[in-house]
């Protein structure tokens, strides 16, 4: 977590951290910041120390709310760092360093930006300047060993949007249960046209902006296309009776921050013997676990019950058949918090993670056979919490079967 | 514009550009895919070819909307190259480059991703391979020279994104008219309580998702506040009368895509003598600008002209005074397509750019004066025709003042 940054710099022998990176929703500048509402600039934090933001002065307002030490660009001679030439850019990244009590050594630079620019940068940098090296990671880098637990604050906001989350869930299910179907099985509207993907997802999004949270690519898929794990959806299909519709919400607040993912699977009116069968053991496979978690065991040993399991029901999974487009295909879970797919990752390939007071994560089974025509998953959202419990936040039914109101 | 892609790869001397970068919302990955839902992946286009992509498995079947050759990590041997330790992975590039018929050469690296990893993937992979030289850039990139122009099929997009703000403006203007002001000159609703800006935010919110679009930070700050140009403007205040309100609307398509880009300025009930001052330059300022465009001519000029004028009103400018906070502070307008700032730039800094057939920018002269309470912004959204015009696609009214409907 984020009080463990200094630890992390001194484990990789780093005298600063320097986060950068393009203008817009940039998660490490988000992370540092704690959310403030800058769209680009760099954040230095000198080793022991509380972090400086170097600003545009346009952003003085927002840059405040930190409380941090910031200095801005004008301050420091620069127009825009953004407009400067590669050579006067990385003399620029000097003049901040040395704004923030850094004279020399190893600096890690950190951020989400333009691969093609800042390769050459650091290059640049570290051929211009002795006192600095410039350095990034090969491994799990300092801000993904950060996100692997979330401190009291990020879990408070994750808490606030998983309840939204829910309830925009619940929304859906009571948009579509609202309506109709035909003699040919087609759910429709008062007006008798079919209802779409389109409008479900329209609904959704208007829902979630209530909310103050935005979409970002959900997947609404249905019968064939929910047997691809991350297929979204075709907007202009009708829903249909007795399809398997795979919903995976993911919303985060709008303007960037935390994210939300749940996934449910539902059937219109009724559920195919095939579809509640491999339902019924995708919430099998979900109990099962949910009993394998245990403060500090690893993290795969959940995958390799949940692959024991559905390879003894007779299903390939990823393990058994490592090309399969069939079956169990992916990881269980994941790490969510700025980054939908983060470390801690409940992987039998990634097998160092084990469970730590402050994970938030995704338990997320599933079985696709999109050649017999669907695709069953679902998904909630955990916090390992300070007792060591592996809580659920995603109290939304489970339920298959959606029941048209009139049918 | 996309068409000469390999034209700018030929002035680099690349003989591939190989597109990669983090998961989720990334531009790079949109604008070669043609906006395709994918997360994660390559895409590489050897010089004269089209794209190959190379993506997770659970995405063929957005991936196969592009056309395009299409290989699944699986198909190359790894589960996932996100997961592959950093040597494996550079190995794996080289297998999807040879994949795509690249044997040997100089292959530009691309893409909006994690900096602290790739800077080191790059420096391995150099040292590795003798096959293969990656690169980046110094100067303007190759995707910075290709977003200069848009093409017929990118501006069809942008002008139905600038039809839908629009439509959200008029919708704000008249949410914020339904109401009425009470004795305090605050803004009321029924139940008499003040109408907030987290009210009118989450109105545009609504609305924008209506119409599939997502803000990203909208502006909506009231006098002090519309001073600061970046001020997003504080939720929790209460709309007043005679205050000037600066509304910068700058959403985008839902999951990804092309931005919109408008600003509005607007007093609720009347305007106190100084903003209309103010404003009646800003809007003169507009005006010359409009009047400095030729096609083929330098850019910059547009910005001197509005700087000659303010300068000449006795209003500090960014080139008068350089480290300025009042008065007007930046550049004249900026190119707006997948990213919200972009080239070409109206600047009296950058002084390269010339007008071109397919420019797509914002013009937005504004006057800033925190300490006197007040700041005037007015944004158009302009493509440059097939016919070498300058052409707004803003139609949204520019009145000052907002009337309450019972006042």
């Amino acid at each position: 977590m984020k009080s463990d940054i200094d630890a992390l710099m001194k484990a990789r022998n780093l005298d600063a951290i320097f986060v950068t990176g393009g203008e817009g929703q940039n998660v490490l500048r988000y992370y540092m910041t704690n959310g403030a509402a800058l769209s680009g600039g760099y954040v230095i934090q000198k080793y022991g120390e509380k972090p400086m933001l170097i600003i545009n002065p346009m952003e003085a307002e927002e840059a405040k709310k930190t409380g941090y030490a910031i200095r801005n660009y004008k301050e420091l001679g620069a127009y825009s760092p953004y407009y400067l030439p590669a050579q006067e850019r990385v003399e620029f990244w000097a003049t901040c360093l040395r704004e923030a009590g850094i004279e020399s050594g190893c600096i890690g630079i950190y951020g989400q930006g333009e691969l093609e620019t800042y390769v050459e940068l650091v290059k640049l940098a570290n051929s211009h300047f002795v006192q600095y090296q410039f350095v990034g990671e090969t491994g799990l880098t300092l801000f993904e060993e950060a996100f692997v637990t979330k401190d009291a604050d990020e879990i408070a906001i994750m808490l606030s949007v998983a309840e939204r989350t829910n309830d925009v869930m619940a929304s859906a299910w009571d948009f579509i249960a609202s309506h109709t179907a035909d003699d040919s099985e087609t759910v429709i509207k008062a007006d008798g046209s079919p209802l779409t993907i389109a409008d479900v997802k329209n609904h959704v999004r208007v829902e979630l902006a209530r909310r103050g949270l935005q979409d970002n690519g959900m997947t609404f898929a249905q019968g064939r296309d929910a047997g691809f794990p991350h297929s979204r959806g075709e907007n202009s299909m009708a829903l249909k009776l007795g399809q398997s519709i795979v919903f995976d919400l993911f919303p985060r607040e709008i303007g960037g921050g935390y994210y939300h993912d749940m996934t449910r699977t539902w059937c219109i009116g009724y559920a195919p013997p095939q579809v509640q069968e491999a339902y019924d053991e995708v919430m099998q496979a979900f109990d099962i676990a949910i009993e394998d978690f245990a403060i500090n065991k690893p993290l795969y040993t959940m995958q390799e019950a949940v692959q024991d399991f559905f390879e003894d029901k007779g299903h390939p999974t990823a393990r058994s058949h490592p090309k399969t487009m069939e079956g169990y295909v992916h990881g269980l879970g994941h790490g969510v918090g700025l980054i939908i797919h983060e470390r801690p990752s409940i992987s039998h390939i990634l097998r160092d993670d084990v469970w730590q007071v402050g994970n938030v994560v995704t338990i997320e089974p599933g079985l696709y056979y999109p050649d017999r025509g669907f695709g069953v998953r679902v998904e909630d959202f955990f916090v390992v919490s300070e007792k060591g419990e592996l809580m659920s936040h995603t109290p939304f039914k489970k339920d298959l079967v959606l029941p048209l109101k009139d049918s």
